[in-house]
């Protein structure tokens, strides 16, 4: 990989800083001094200012997240190893980073949904990406279209709940409790 | 009931605003205004600020979703009827909120751990006492005990999950597909 950009420098760091501290939380100022970006240029990247940076932080991690899920329901693999291997890719991300970094959308859309229409927006549009992924997912897998959509959003629920519930005990055990009933659900125990 | 003290005021107060700005942006001044509480009597009542009010905080919503738990799975309710009733009670809340107010504490949560030692630790009492809660109504609603205690930590993180998407979609939809997923699991779909 190339090295990245200033700008692209700014938006990776206010996504680790606003899922560890939250975005109400960080301020402007602390986002430029910590990406390291001269003062003048991280008003011309954002002249929006934070929130356009929060924004653009959002969608960042939107891509990143339904490319994690793409990986783990790669061609052909059944539905319930995809949801085994999505939720233990996250848990193994969330331990590395010292139970700090959980999910980069959760945390910003609970501090700005419905204040800031922006935000608000763009973690919505982060969730809505994800489900569609684990849908496609799903149904490569063997999960039947009209079940897919709604198990999509129940296995998105658990992928984030387990993530909440992970940072707060700081272990992965939550996370392999929710992988397992997912993946239950997607081998269709119904 | 009676009238809340000046002291319960300013716990109520800090659960509502922890939920819906989170515990870093909002201030210890706000937190003072919008109680109402003399501005002595505060810090009177809190000696320890912002950490000793948001631990109060924490422990009384932790009370809040037990009783809800156990009022969802009341005596001789099969699993299925009582996680149902769970995740209805708690969309009902967060519609009735305008969907602002979620869960009290995973805002907190995100925002406080692993940073805040004092926060980070009633965040994750207030989770294993739900997680306590659910596992008794599960078992009494029919769920084998060794079976209990798993499904009720990944239950909690669907129920978490599926507020948090609620509320960045702004719609009981997520919460609704969640609890459908939640019974078939506590139904014993396995």
């Amino acid at each position: 990989m190339s090295d990245p950009t200033p700008r692209e420098r700014m938006i990776v760091t206010a996504m680790e800083l606003f899922q560890r501290e939250g975005f109400r939380a960080t301020s402007w100022r602390k986002l430029v001094q910590e990406s390291g970006a001269p003062w003048g240029s991280a008003h011309h990247y954002f002249p929006g200012g934070k929130t356009q940076l929060g924004v653009a932080a959002v969608e960042m991690a939107a891509g990143a997240v339904k490319a994690m899920i793409e990986r783990a329901f790669a061609p052909d693999r059944p539905a319930p190893e995809g949801v085994r291997r999505l939720f233990e890719a996250a848990a193994r991300g969330l331990e590395q980073s010292g139970f700090r970094s959980g999910c980069p959308v959760t945390t910003v859309a609970l501090e700005t949904t419905p204040d800031s229409a922006p935000m608000a927006e763009a973690c919505k549009a982060a969730f809505a990406l994800w489900r569609a992924a684990l849908r496609t997912g799903l149904e490569r897998g063997g999960v039947g279209g009209a079940r897919a959509a709604a198990l999509a959003t129940a296995i998105l629920a658990m992928f984030e709940g387990g993530l909440v519930l992970a940072r707060a005990e700081q272990s992965t055990e939550p996370m392999r409790e929710a992988a397992e009933a997912a993946a239950v659900l997607a081998g269709g125990g119904a």
